[in-house]
């Protein structure tokens, strides 16, 4: 999406350069726009591990690039299959939870694995590493041309006044490639000329949403203000919220929601206040096979500095400070899961359906198990 | 409560020096424990107006301390009375929405005026002042006295396993002279031995509940943990939090509780939960004559840049950082109104009650209109 009025995506081989994968340096995000290229999977891995580039899609396709960088950087490796077989399994590990990057680690191996000449596996691993870029896109593009026609309705409902959207976190095209998976149907809502304002949750503890969200919608020229965490149920008490629309990190085919910590509680006061509350996401996020997702998803606890510690842009200078008392622990709970009987519906790249067994069957027949 | 070993109050009379009143700089914890001497009205005004002070019962007692000093200040005047009016307007209006204060001017200014001597004027004001600061104290016993058996009660069914008690904001003795609301019960229980933990809200975007809650639990020396504002509903799904105690700023006569923004979503969590959510307040803060507190509870915005920008500590300085773009837009709802039907009591310094008009009234038939 737009930057400085110029089209980008969160990760693309360099134009003059395909030996450089480029991304955007988002733990500078919003206070420095910071490319920074990728020239060897040793590079990549601390991209992945110190969060340069985050949320699961993004995660998948710099997985994939790092494997293409693997391949070009093998020159004469005495053992090519054991080296990449090596540099895969590190890569796959540089976020131990992120499926994502498993899947296209795997998929890459396999791919460069079909051709018996070494000479071919760059070419492979090129032309894999755009393949699963490009379905990234794909599958956030379909989820925004399924998801906007909710907001036209909102829209026409309303005679055309704004429609107004809350999200938590950021489900955009900084964690996806492009597009985003929450923010597709908003995207493609807007360029349509539907009159849209996003209420954006600046989600504590690392505010993805007023450094990411916002950052964003405003860089793409889509109106929005950021409101504290516990805003949004006065919000939606006074009719100022039309629906919500949030991504996640994994779904149960049953229909329960892991996403960032706070999402239940959205979701419980969307419940109260008969707003509609959907979960944009790529089928790739769906554990076919757990049932129970409040009992069994692993909820992971970050550093409790996270939550004590707060990052910010002082007198031109990014820095953070300490809130609490330096004796106060703090825990941070990263994640937390919204019961399937919360969520009006699943926005996915085939279409809508119910957040439930039956509801997820109908689209995904055939990957259900 | 315990500050460093010793017992404090949020205001008190200085011992060597009766025209100095001394207050805690509020602005400043738990970076900086500063006690400041309040000499004249002008002071006193800029303390409450500024928000050294904080809490409607300690902004009733502050404003009590400041109409004394107006006497203690009043020397010469050619007209007594007509200083004395203007003084307590001024003073009343230091915070225009704090109920507390422009009820204790009055009663100061009563009290004052029952001496047609002027030169009793001093001894009245200083009894009245001390009369209105011991009456808050004693409420706020009192709930300590009604609420803490609730704890012992969960405690022993618990076979003296800890009981963790979340709690919103800081409704503790900074905000009340002593013992405070909502941690009065808690504060009780500690004090009798019960295993108590709280889980401190850190409450965005003023983070009240991390600077000031957390401060004085530690202080006093009760077992905490601070979270994000986001993380309560999760705690609640699986079994961490036995209780919410809150306070509140304003609470109908029928049961709806208007307190610090962030409030009702922990509300829904624990009805969602099973969890019991009560509410802690000296009747002072009961409003008799509304009865719809969603509908009817006006709302404080305050300035947005409360929302984006964060303060702390940082290399020994005391700063604040920008979180989100510097062209996004905040909106800073300050409250929200947690309707009766989500509250399981109220704690009040007569005893327990239901929160509906009915309970209200088994408890405070003379007040109810």
């Amino acid at each position: 999406m737009n930057v400085n009025g110029k089209w980008y995506r969160a990760i693309w081989p360099n134009e003059h350069d395909p030996e450089t994968v480029e991304i955007i340096d988002q733990r500078k995000l919003p206070h420095r726009f910071e490319i920074v290229g990728l020239t060897t999977v040793k590079k990549t891995i601390q991209a992945i591990r110190d969060m340069y580039v985050r949320g699961a899609p993004l995660i998948g396709a710099t997985g994939a690039w790092g494997v293409y960088l693997a391949v070009v950087n093998m020159k004469d490796a005495e053992n090519p299959l054991q080296y990449l077989k090596e540099e895969c399994f590190k890569i796959s590990n540089a976020r131990p939870t992120a499926v994502n990057l498993e899947w296209a680690v795997k998929a890459m191996e396999a791919a460069i694995l079909e051709k018996s000449n070494v000479e071919d596996w760059i070419k492979a691993a090129w032309s894999k590493a755009i393949e699963i870029t490009e379905a990234e896109v794909k599958n956030c593009r379909q989820i925004g041309v399924h998801g906007s026609p909710l907001i036209e309705e909102i829209s026409k409902n309303k005679n055309g006044k704004t429609v107004n959207i809350l999200t938590h976190c950021n489900a955009g095209w900084l964690a996806c490639v492009d597009h985003g998976t929450a923010t597709a149907p908003i995207y493609a809502a807007f360029d349509k000329g539907i009159d849209v304002h996003v209420w954006v949750d600046e989600t504590r503890p690392l505010n993805q949403g007023s450094r990411l969200t916002a950052w964003e919608l405003g860089q793409h020229g889509v109106p929005h203000t950021i409101i504290t965490d516990n805003a949004g149920g006065h919000l939606m008490q006074h009719g100022k919220v039309d629906m919500v629309i949030v991504g996640t990190d994994r779904t149960t085919h049953t229909g329960d929601v892991a996403n960032k910590v706070g999402t239940y509680l959205k979701a419980l006061a969307a419940k109260d206040n008969n707003v509609p509350f959907y979960v944009a996401l790529p089928s790739s996020t769906i554990d076919w096979e757990m049932k129970n997702g409040v009992k069994d998803i692993p909820i992971e606890n970050r550093d409790p500095d996270e939550v004590r510690k707060v990052w910010g842009l002082h007198d031109g200078h990014l820095v953070d400070v300490l809130v609490p008392p330096e004796e106060s622990p703090a825990l941070n709970v990263a994640f937390d899961v919204t019961p399937a009987r919360l969520v009006t519906g699943l926005i996915t790249e085939r279409g809508l359906c119910k957040a439930s067994e039956e509801g997820v069957r109908s689209l995904f027949p055939d990957k259900m198990k």
